[in-house]
C-alpha cells in the first residue's frame, strides 16, 4: 500500500481564482516542486472535500483536469496517485489541457453503461447479455486447417485492393448468389466487422440532417456510431412480423432527404423477431415508393434452428434500394473483424474509398481466413454444428427461464440467433437489477440500451455461457428480483 | 463483344424538364420496359453527345444518375452496360437517387490521382512510388514459427479490450522503455493500422476550427483524413534539421484552440529528413510554451541505416505533451493492420472509445501475431535483416539515379526509411512525367500529392522493388523526362 500524502493546504475563498483552479494550481505546485513524490496516493475525494470545505463536484472539476494533464491518474486497486514529478518545463506553467482536447471533436462518448459493459467483460463475471458465441464453440480443428491451407500459398501481408481481398469478393459473389442477391465483385466491400460499414456510411451518407429509421428497441441504440456522427434516429416498433413501417410519417419524407431504414429482419437483436416474407415485400414496395433505401444488417441470418431462412430483402428483382450488410463475427469469429457491405457500384466505390482514407483496408491475414473457410467448405460445415449447438442452448435456456422466472417475465422463443427478449411484469428497475446481477457476479445487458425510452426488459444471450452456467446464473436473477 | 444499342431518340430542347434528365427518363424507361437488354451496351458517351447534339457534360450528369440508381454500369473492357432490367416497381417511377446519398456525407473523397493510384498498384506496374516493403521480403520463416507459437494457446478469436490486446500492449511498455518512453498499458491504445488514430484524433480532437501544422511536403497531405473531416492544414518547411516550426504564426495560437503539429521525426515522408536533437528539443520547449501538443509519427524510426535512432520527442521528460504513434505496417507487413498510440491516459481512453463505436477493435489474429513476433524477439531479428536489405537497396537506387538522373535531379541520401525525394532541376510537368510513365508500365507518386502547391518533384521508393527493376525504372524515367 503506498503512502498517503497528508495536505495542511487550504484555499482561499476571497480569492477570485475558481477554487477548482486554486486546487489545481496547488497540486501541480506540490508536485512539479518534488514535495509530493512519485506513486504516493492523494487522498481520497471524500476525504479532499471535507478538508478543504468544498462540494464533492469541485474536488472532481480539479482532479479531472490534473488527469486531463496527466499529472496524476488512477491507481491500479483505486485511489489516485502522482505519474509524473519530473518536468522541468512546467516552470512555463502552462501545460496541454488535454481536457479541452478530447472534448473538442465532433464525435460523441459511449454512454457511460457501456463504456462500463464493455470494461468489465474481460473481468471475470458471468456473462448473461455478451453477443458472442462461447469461445469453447471456436472451430479449432478447422481453423488450424484453414491455416496450415493458407500458409503454403502465403508470401507477403501487404496492403490489398481497395475493395478488399478479390478472392474473398468472388468466395462472397457465389455465397450471394445461393441467396439469390446477384452482386458482382465491383457491387462488395470488406469492412472491418459490419460495424464499420455503418461509420462508412456515416461518413459518406448521412448528415446531421438524416434521419435513420430503425426497430425500437435496437441493436443500434446499443451503438453509437449515427448518434455520435449526429444523426438522428427515430424509432419503429414492432409485431411478430418485423418492423411497422407504416409508422413513417410519409409527408415528412417528401420535403426531407437522406432519410433510411436500418432493419435486422432476421432473428433481430435484441428482440430476436424475424420479418416476415410478406413484410418484406410490403416494405420493399414502401421503401421504392418514398425513395427510402434499406440497410439490411444480416448478421443473425445464417443462425436459424428450424426451417431454411427467409429470403433476403436485397435477393428481391428491385435490390438496388437496399444496402446488405454481412459478418462472420457472429457465427465464426467476431476477433476476426471481417464484414462485407453489397450495394450499387457508385455507392460501394465511394465506400471503398472513405475506408482507404480510414484505415487503409481490413487485416490481410483475416481476410485470408475467411475466403479459405468459405472456398474450403469448411465454413459451412461449421455452421451445421453451430446451429445445433445454438439450437441446444436455446432449448435449455427456455426451460431455465420457464423454471426460475417463469411467473415473472414473459419472451418470445426465438427461432435463431442469440438472444431472449425477457420482459418483467412487475414494474422494476433494470438499473437496480443490473447493480445487484454485478455483486452476484453477473454481468447482464439492461434493456434501456437498446431502448429510445425506459422498459422493463433485458437482453438475455444464450451463445456465451455454457448450460450450466446460463442455469446458475438465471437462479440467482430469479433471487435477486424477488429481492428487488 | 455485346452487341451496341442503336438510339433514335432525340431530347425535346423546349421541355421544361432539363435535358440531362430526359436522358435519364428516357434511359430509364427503355430499360425498364424491356426495350434494351442485359448486357447491351450503350453507345459512347462521345456517341451519345454527338446524335442528341449536347454537350458532352451533359451526357456524364445523365450516366452519372443511372449510373448511381445502378440500373446502368461500366463494362470490363470499357463501354457501360446494362445491369437490371427487371424492375417491376420501376413502375412507381421513383428510385433512389445513390448520388445524392453519396455526396451527402461530411467526409470528402481522395483526390482522384490517390484513387486512381491506389487501384493501379493491384495491377501489373513496375511501383517506382509504393510506400511498402517488397513483398519478397517478407519473413515467411518467422511468421511459420510465430503462428506455430500462437496456434499452441489459440482458443478462440473472440472480441478484445477496449484498449486492444493486453499481452501486446504489455510488449509496447517494454520496447517503448528501451526508447526512453515511459507508458503503462492504460496510456497506448492498438488500431488499426497507424492511419486510424490519425482517424480517431480527427473525430475525437479536432474541429473544423482546428489546424494541423505539418511539414511541407508531407505523407499527411498524400492522405486525406484530416482534410476530409473538414479540418484545416497548415504548412511548414523544413530544412536539414527538420520542421521549422517558427513559421507557426504565434499570435494565431492564442486566439484559437484546438491546433496540433503533425510531424514524422525520422526518416520523413516524403523528404527523408530526420529532425536533429537540437531541434527536438526546441520544439518541445515551443510545444509547452504555446500549449499546442504534437502528434509524433514514428512509422519509419526502427529503419536506420547507420547510427541509432534520435530519441522520440515522447523519450523527453515533458513528454505528455505528445501523442506517440508506432505501427508495423513499415517494418514488417502492412497487410496485419496494427498500428499504436501512446499518450495520457485520458486521451487514451476517449480515443479507446471512439474505436469501439466505429470498428470495435482491431483484428484479434493480427495482433496477437505482432504480440508474438515482439515477444519472441523475431521482430527484433527480422528488424536486423530489414536494415541491411533496405541499405543496399538505398545504395543501388543512389548509383542508379547518379547514373542515369545526375544531371537532372537533386536529392539528400536518405539514412533511413523507404524514400530519395527527387527535385528536377528543369521545371517539369510531374503529372506529364506520371502519365507518360504510365505508358511505360511504370506506375510513380508525383510530389504534387504530397504538397501544398505545385512542385518539380516524385517520390521514389527503393523499397518495393527489386534492385534490378528499380535501375531499369529509373533508365526509362530518364529517357522519359529526355522526351517531355
Amino acid at each position: 500500500m503506498s503512502k498517503r500524502i497528508n495536505i495542511q493546504w487550504q484555499p482561499d475563498k476571497n480569492d477570485k481564482t475558481p477554487i477548482y483552479k486554486q486546487i489545481v494550481n496547488y497540486f501541480s505546485m506540490m508536485i512539479v516542486e518534488g514535495h509530493w513524490s512519485l506513486d504516493e496516493n492523494l487522498p481520497t475525494q471524500r476525504d479532499l472535500a471535507k478538508q478543504f470545505n468544498v462540494n464533492r463536484s469541485t474536488i472532481v472539476s480539479a482532479m479531472d483536469e490534473l488527469m486531463a494533464s496527466g499529472i496524476i491518474e488512477t491507481a491500479y486497486g483505486g485511489g489516485t496517485k502522482i505519474t509524473n514529478n519530473s518536468w522541468p518545463l512546467l516552470a512555463y506553467s502552462t501545460f496541454t489541457n488535454w481536457r479541452d482536447f478530447i472534448s473538442a471533436g465532433p464525435f460523441k462518448s459511449n454512454q457511460e453503461i457501456i463504456q462500463t459493459i464493455n470494461k468489465l467483460e474481460f473481468e471475470d463475471y458471468i456473462r448473461l447479455g455478451t453477443g458472442e458465441l462461447d469461445p469453447s464453440l471456436f472451430p479449432k480443428k478447422l481453423y488450424d486447417e484453414v491455416m496450415a491451407n493458407i500458409s503454403k500459398d502465403l508470401i507477403s501481408l501487404n496492403y490489398l485492393e481497395p475493395l478488399g481481398l478479390l478472392d474473398l469478393r468472388k468466395e462472397l459473389v457465389k455465397r450471394l448468389a445461393l441467396e439469390g442477391i446477384k452482386a458482382n465483385e465491383k457491387q462488395i466491400l470488406i469492412t472491418s466487422g459490419s460495424l464499420q460499414a455503418l461509420q462508412l456510411i456515416s461518413l459518406c451518407m448521412l448528415n446531421d440532417q438524416s434521419i435513420v429509421y430503425t426497430e425500437a428497441p435496437s441493436y443500434i441504440k446499443s451503438l453509437q456510431v449515427f448518434q455520435s456522427s449526429g444523426i438522428n434516429l427515430a424509432p419503429l416498433s414492432m409485431d411478430d412480423d418485423g418492423l411497422k413501417y407504416w409508422q413513417i410519417n410519409t409527408s415528412r419524407l417528401k420535403n426531407k432527404r437522406n432519410q433510411i431504414i436500418y432493419t435486422i429482419p432476421d432473428f433481430h437483436n435484441p428482440t430476436s423477431v424475424s420479418m416476415s416474407s410478406l413484410r418484406r415485400e410490403e416494405l420493399l414496395k414502401f421503401s421504392l415508393k418514398y425513395n427510402l433505401p434499406i440497410i439490411e444488417d444480416s448478421a443473425y441470418s445464417e443462425l436459424f434452428f428450424d426451417k431454411k431462412k427467409t429470403k433476403p430483402l436485397r435477393a428481391n428483382s428491385n435490390n438496388n434500394n437496399v444496402l446488405y450488410i454481412g459478418t462472420v463475427s457472429k457465427t465464426l469469429a467476431p476477433g476476426l473483424r471481417v464484414g462485407w457491405i453489397v450495394g450499387p457500384e457508385s455507392v460501394i466505390e465511394r465506400l471503398g474509398d472513405v475506408k482507404m482514407q480510414v484505415d487503409y483496408g481490413a487485416s490481410s491475414i483475416s481476410q485470408l481466413i475467411v475466403k479459405e473457410f468459405f472456398a474450403s467448405g469448411l465454413y459451412d460445415k461449421h455452421l451445421i454444428m453451430i446451429r445445433k449447438e445454438l439450437k441446444m442452448r436455446r432449448d435449455n435456456a427456455i426451460k431455465a427461464i420457464d423454471k426460475y422466472l417463469g411467473d415473472q417475465v414473459s419472451y418470445r422463443i426465438p427461432k435463431g440467433g442469440f438472444y431472449i427478449w425477457l420482459e418483467f411484469k412487475k414494474k422494476i428497475s433494470t438499473e437496480k437489477i443490473f447493480q445487484k446481477a454485478l455483486e452476484n457476479n453477473i454481468l447482464l445487458n439492461p434493456g434501456n440500451i437498446y431502448d429510445f425510452e425506459n422498459n422493463n426488459c433485458i437482453r438475455l444471450s444464450y451463445s456465451y455461457e455454457d448450460s450450466n452456467t446460463l442455469n446458475k446464473a438465471i437462479k440467482i436473477l430469479s433471487e435477486i428480483i424477488e429481492d428487488i
